[in-house]
């Protein structure tokens, strides 16, 4: 029997006024358009319809100095994209913010949470259950 | 005018099979049952309703190595509810994990983010807002 071990998710997610400046869903969406060149293949990749796609480029291109994404109209159908510097150089550093706060898995704390941690949870004996 | 500052979000989530061990939901209503001394009155000072509130503490009871909860039938009406040892050592493990994970905020990468920046997004001019 497999006993999966305990997982301990971090979510960082930098925000600029009410907005998601950056978070792992946008981090993975640049990830897409450098692999994709465009964005709205990007946005297909990671199963997000195109008004959504453009909503969070959108939003980072708001949000920083200035855009992480710029498209361009020519040559090809529905026009390509790129990741800027400015938006490799977010992404790399939004990249090392991830690995450093994934650090907190070498300490003591983590260690200690880890042992007391069962693999899988019991059955829910709730009346609520019962009740609906 | 103020200019808010950019924030850095980190949420921390232990998770136990399907479920949520311990989140920051639950880290604040193992405290607000410390102050309150029972589950509803907890849930309800969260503004929580009563059967999400239970839910949450059935979760946690189920997922660790022995109950972070337990409730006593006598006494005071609708019962008393105490955090226990192990849920006392799983709460403090816990903000120690949330305490780490926010020292990336005095990094290089952090720093640099936040330089790049902007205090409030600029407004959005997406064609989308027009077309509704």
């Amino acid at each position: 029997m497999v006993r999966p071990s305990p997982v301990l998710k971090i979510t960082l997610r930098i925000l600029c006024g009410e907005e998601i400046a950056m978070g792992p869903g946008k981090a993975d969406l640049l990830d897409a358009i450098v692999r994709e060149g465009s964005i709205s293949a990007a946005g297909r990749a990671l199963g997000m319809s195109y008004r959504r796609t453009w909503l969070l480029v959108d939003v980072m291109n708001r949000c920083w100095d200035g855009p992480l994404v710029e498209t361009s109209m020519g040559g090809k159908v529905g026009g390509g994209a790129r990741v800027t510097a400015l938006g490799q150089a977010v992404l790399a550093q939004y990249r090392a913010l991830q690995d450093a706060a994934a650090g907190v898995k070498e300490g003591v704390a983590w260690a200690e949470l880890h042992a007391r941690l069962r693999g899988q949870p019991l059955a829910s004996q709730q009346e609520g259950r019962e009740a609906g």
